[in-house]
């Protein structure tokens, strides 16, 4: 938990401060004080008198005050010591701990760690760290690290997984002019994580005074449930949030554990989550920095945007990059736009980028703003982009857009190139609370990733599926792979159509299947995995003579139990895979079966509970969708059947979450008949 | 042409020098003068005595010398008379004209434009623009705008087809530290295109002092023969280049129309100039400087990177964008790596990243770069990412990067990120001559695009083919689609092999065909283009009598002049298209077909004429190669046999630039039999 007196101590005590700037117990001092932080401050030092100009107590015990937050820099040691009196005998109940020599070094410190954490806990306290740079509040600077941001309530609130990152990320940010609300930096995460900072947000959420950006850079997700419960909240409340998880690739999985001692979660999983959520998904440092600028502006509400430039080449590089990104700049024509063009220079170009040229001028920019405004039914908001060839002070252009921004009714996105020769004049523009992407084509990719962000999924109830049989079913069933029967049995209970099939164990019985289906028919084994590879697969059976010869050649084969018998049915091949992710929970996957799953890779994911909204939307973005709405002749399916299956299958998962692997490969469709032929679902209790 | 006066000019006049730097003439004047050019300068204003505080004449007769280069920028319907005077009386040779109201106008203005090319041809001169803001040169500064960034002979050589960008790249460049050699802002290229600059960059290259960076930002590409035989050339002198495009979208492409009056070329096109070239593509602005910094380094030999750094965060993020790309991070062990980590702090971690932890110093990052560079067989280069906490100086272990930079065999590619805290470091470290790319991610995918953007395509012998016989089908055929007939010949002409096939014109034909080829046949109308839209396509014709049904439907289709007779084959659909593009010839197309072509959009372009070795490398880099080579129990086909029809296509296209368009739909493949069975050719002459 975080209590109140982590952000916004009436006290603080440095234990471990120090004259030297380049310790953390030093740099940590010099912040706070930098950042003229108005409550009490005491330092501890045993060997000073005074450190950077301030009183130092030799041992905390020497403080007579109750203290609210202790941030702690000295040799691990020494930390629960100090802790534990702090905690019990001078109320304290906020700690940052900075200094390493924990649980990321070995058993010993994992102890120590565990050690401190019973500290905290025993008086409902809140652990920072160990091992981080500290957090940063508008109350005060609690971070050993630079660059201190500009901090206000309207800023970015921001937590990070790593402190050198989360540093490197304020980098970028500060030039661009983000400013900051909060800045959590977890470091080991002993007590609280990313997750709990998250919580946090979510549960100290004040729609007037909280800031509506929050920014996250993580590398481990330990708890995806908590995860997505607060940040698809937070974001139903009003706010936006993008995040980078790291250690996407498998190389980068072995960095992060190398770096954290944490198993990364699974790249499909983390984009299921994150799209449940409503989470825009960065991959770099400047991607983040960029979608939280972005986030400062007024949401995008419509996909058509007006590029308005003093400068062709920008322009034309925005309009490509928006159009690749999915966005439109529609052609702009009619009276209203003759109206506008003839009040601008001669030779400005009205069509879409609006280019007033180079000689276009404030009063211009602002006329062309009301006109997009107020005229221009076909545009949402504007991207303008405008700098200087070092020829005349752009202030005046800056001012009138920044006025234009406050009183416009559409977003205005704007980028500034010149930062070398519109020096000034863009920190201007960042000083009136601006915030700037330099180069067009970043703005128009960060633009189209956060408009096609979809919203949190809402939650829709599952379907009502018969769980007392299923878990009837899982309770007898061993690990391993269950038997066509129980998948048949869990199917029906589920709702979810498949063959009719039976198995035989004589010919006899095989015969009797014949009967019953009608010829053709198909013919596989039951209990080899591979079977095709063992020849235990045999298709378009079409008589007696037949079924008999390769139920006999069948049941030879090695470790082989019987032959399940189904009709042989044709239709699109589709498919449908569920795999159970530690700390995510199931991941369904879904696709057309064969070749475009296995060569061309495409499969959509989601993140299971999957309501019906998700299951289409995830059918729709398949580059295959074409052929299941059919194409070239051929019919299609029924999408909505198919995603029908896709969320009675998600119920199954949910009454049986001791199913690990399901693949249902194929399913075959023609038109709104959708049955499951072939399928395997292995069970690990 | 390009005349050595332009770029080393021992004498200048400036026309219309003017007092008010906020003017093109006063500022061009301020830029030369700041630059100290070293040359005889004069001014020209009929209203001053003095500009700027040198002499100023007020008309160019005044001035009795001769001059070298005329700098223009006066209202515009005076030049023609200046530039006269100048060329005809001064032995004036090089004109920059700066002033806008040419051929972007209108007619008028095109007149006047021709005029003035007129003139600078008849003495063999060099015209800059009009409607540019003029060049950079070691020698001077001949622009009317700023930042003016480092010039020395081994920076970037830049040309660009728009002024404003090429100032807003410069914005971009050189916080980096990038220099340049030369700016070529070409306006309307009324003389001096783009692909002049890239002539002249060719013809004048010296190993010894020219620049082997060149950066290109281009709109329209007019004689795209001559963009790559300069691009090639000079790539395979050992240069480097990297383009922006502009105008890739349909909606780019208007906003290019509207900026200079030019029509984009296709998309595609460039796509397969550029990869014919060895040009690296870029999109944005801030890209292609990351690209040109990536140019500064030693180039990458192998896939293999080590990421070493002192933050775990940003070597994560950089290892998932190199993995994406197609880079390796390969896992680094052994006694070496045992031996390398004992000499680092406890907790370092050797895997790769090779992460040395925030307390990591010089002396230990030359110690890593070191077993690099001499012990670890695995790794074909770095990226070192050290930014600071703001904790202690980095400039120590800057001069050890830059030390192992110049020393190590293998190419290092730094990132500091710490651009506010460690400004001054930073800023000594690219004083040394080195360009920082802020970004990991950035870095890494710039890296990943120069790496994989293939050598420029070697000119191969075209196959021998029966080019006279082509020459007589095409030379009597008339405008539009061939016949199928013509198609067979010009087919057997090139060796491309296709179905046997006749064309029936009465029942008895068609029979005769039958006995020639045997049942099943297709049957296909000729004459309508759509032939399935109206049921002119029949397969799997198995007898006599539905022959005979068939072909009277058929040839009552309004339009039809016969009915083709094929033997129905089958095999695995290919495809291969070729289209003309203006500017670029033909564009040729392939992939597999059906929905491959139509829902997947899978398909690979090359720019005729195409070598074996370029057909190849579309064929291998389809997303259905696989299946190609053979995938789940499926035949493949044989790929160079494809490789040699789409060879053999590109020669007949040679032979015959008539062909408009081109369509072979389906190919069917087997093994080693590919065989064309659908065609369609549209001539236009």
């Amino acid at each position: 938990m975080i209590v109140k007196e982590l952000l916004n101590p009436s006290s603080i005590v440095i234990v471990g401060a120090s004259n030297d700037v380049e310790k953390p117990g030093g740099k940590v001092l010099k912040n706070i004080l930098d950042g003229h932080y108005d409550g009490r401050l005491f330092a501890v030092n045993p060997k000073e008198a005074t450190v950077q100009g301030i009183q130092c107590y030799n041992q905390v015990s020497d403080i007579t005050d109750n203290i609210e937050l202790a941030i702690i820099a000295i040799g691990c040691k020494f930390i629960p010591a100090i802790m534990e009196f702090l905690a019990k005998e001078r109320g304290t109940k906020a700690f940052i701990v900075l200094s390493a020599g924990f649980s990321e070094t070995g058993l010993e410190g994992k102890a120590l760690e565990e050690k401190i954490v019973e500290i905290v806990e025993s008086v409902n306290g809140s652990l920072i760290g160990p091992n981080c740079i500290g957090i940063l509040s508008p109350r005060y600077n609690g971070v050993f690290a630079g660059p201190i941001p500009k901090l206000e309530s309207k800023g970015c609130d921001f937590v990070s997984g790593s402190g050198a990152t989360a540093v490197f990320i304020l980098e970028s940010a500060i030039p661009m002019g983000l400013t900051f609300a909060s800045l959590f930096s977890v470091g080991n995460s002993a007590q609280i994580g990313v997750e709990e900072v998250v919580k946090f947000w979510d549960k100290s959420f004040d729609p007037e005074t909280s800031s509506k950006t929050k920014i996250i850079y993580i590398e481990e997700i330990k708890n995806s449930e908590l995860f997505l419960k607060h940040t698809r909240s937070l974001i139903n409340k009003g706010c936006r949030i993008a995040a980078i998880k790291a250690g996407t690739t498998e190389a980068g999985s072995r960095a992060v554990s190398s770096h954290t001692g944490a198993l990364a979660g699974s790249d499909v999983a983390v984009d299921a989550l994150f799209r449940k959520a409503g989470i825009v998904r960065c991959y770099g440092r400047e991607e983040l920095v960029q979608v939280a600028a972005i986030f400062s502006h007024k949401p995008l509400t419509g996909d058509r945007l007006a590029i308005i430039t003093h400068a062709g080449g920008p322009g034309v590089m925005a309009t490509d990059a928006l159009s690749k990104g999915g966005l439109k700049v529609p052609h702009i024509q009619g009276p209203e736009a003759d109206d506008l063009l003839s009040k601008l220079f001669h030779g400005s170009s009205i069509a879409n980028p609006i280019d007033f040229l180079a000689t276009g001028n404030a009063e211009q920019l602002g006329m062309i703003l009301d006109y997009v405004d107020n005229k221009f039914d076909n545009i949402d908001g504007s991207l303008v982009i405008f700098g200087t060839t070092g020829m005349f002070d752009v202030t005046p252009v800056y001012n009138v857009l920044n006025e234009k921004m406050n009183t416009c009714k559409k977003p205005i996105y704007p980028v500034m190139p010149s930062l070398v020769q519109a020096k000034d004049a863009t920190e201007h523009f960042l000083s009136l609370g601006r915030v700037n992407i330099q180069d067009e084509v970043n703005m128009a990719r960060a633009l189209s990733k956060v408009y096609f962000t979809p919203k949190p999924a809402i939650e829709e109830e599952l379907p009502i599926i018969d769980t007392k049989s299923i878990r009837e079913i899982i309770d007898i069933s061993d690990n391993g792979y269950l038997s066509p029967q129980s998948i048949q049995s869990l199917f029906d209970a589920a709702g979810i159509p498949h063959s009719q099939e039976l198995v035989a164990n004589s010919a006899e019985s095989a015969l009797f299947a014949a009967s019953k289906f009608g010829y053709p028919l198909v013919m596989k084994v039951v209990g080899p995995v591979h079977k095709s590879d063992v020849g235990g697969v045999a298709l378009n059976i079409k008589n007696k003579e037949d079924l008999k010869t390769v139920f006999q050649s069948m049941i030879k084969l090695p470790g082989a139990t019987g032959v399940l018998i189904q009709p042989m049915l044709s239709g699109m091949e589709l498919f449908i895979g569920a795999k159970y992710e530690k700390g995510f929970g199931h991941v369904i996957l879904c696709g057309m079966g064969g070749i475009f799953v296995e060569v061309f890779k495409d499969v959509m994911a989601g993140l299971s509970p999957l309501s019906q909204t998700e299951a289409l939307y995830m059918i729709r973005r398949l580059k295959a969708y074409p052929m299941i709405k059919g194409v070239r002749g051929k019919e299609g399916i029924n999408e909505n059947m198919f995603a029908d299956i896709i969320v009675r299958l998600s119920a199954l998962l949910k009454a049986a979450p001791e199913i690990r692997e399901l693949d249902i490969n194929p399913l075959l469709g023609k038109g709104d008949t959708i049955i499951a032929v072939d399928s395997r679902i292995r069970v690990e209790k």
